[in-house]
């Protein structure tokens, strides 16, 4: 794990891990806001909001503009795809499995077999 | 953000963005394993992976069980669920705002607008 370069999945949930981003991510899929917007309903300065931001721009999931003297922010959707996709993926993997398990308890299951032993 | 607890979402989000842990849920989503199963293909010491599957319980989304010598780990699939509604929530949010904003595009498109101004 030595020079291991962080893969786009780590950064994603990383700065899923956090309320404020959550919340931030939440605003920014209702719409683009400009940063002061991000910052108006949290209870932090204007700098913990531009690090989150910063936190959010490095995943991928957000992107930001800068046009004269206003910064706005707006979801980058792939990045909460392939998030999204990962989850799924492993608990479609899974059901598949308590699935199968579930058809070979049936299986072998003496009160349900026309053979009793 | 004082005495802030950390939320389910939190420690699920932190707990997946670790590689080492992500492909600790990818084989439990295959079905139950013991400790050293899970060790096997990753290289890293056995108290590496334990702290690791210390992550992934406190988290929720795995939990173990200690019978005799060998402590069995598995999948608990709702905080899996969780993570996998809160994204594809966002998501499905952020395409509903696009799709008004097509419809908004067209409806005041002048070129597809029955009246031109």
């Amino acid at each position: 794990m030595l020079n291991y370069q962080p893969a786009p999945l780590d950064l994603a949930f990383q700065a899923l891990a956090d309320p404020t981003r959550r919340l931030m991510v939440e605003r920014l899929s209702q719409g683009p806001a400009s940063v002061s917007e991000l910052a108006q309903p949290l209870d932090m300065t204007l700098s913990a909001v531009v690090q989150h931001l910063a936190v959010l721009e490095a995943s991928g999931l957000v992107r930001s503009q800068k046009v004269g003297r206003v910064r706005t922010c707006r979801i980058e959707p792939q990045v909460l795809h392939s998030a999204e996709r990962w989850i799924s993926e492993r608990r479609a993997s899974w059901e598949r499995r308590l699935d199968r398990l579930g058809a070979f308890l049936v299986e072998t299951d003496p009160t349900t077999r026309p053979r009793s032993k």
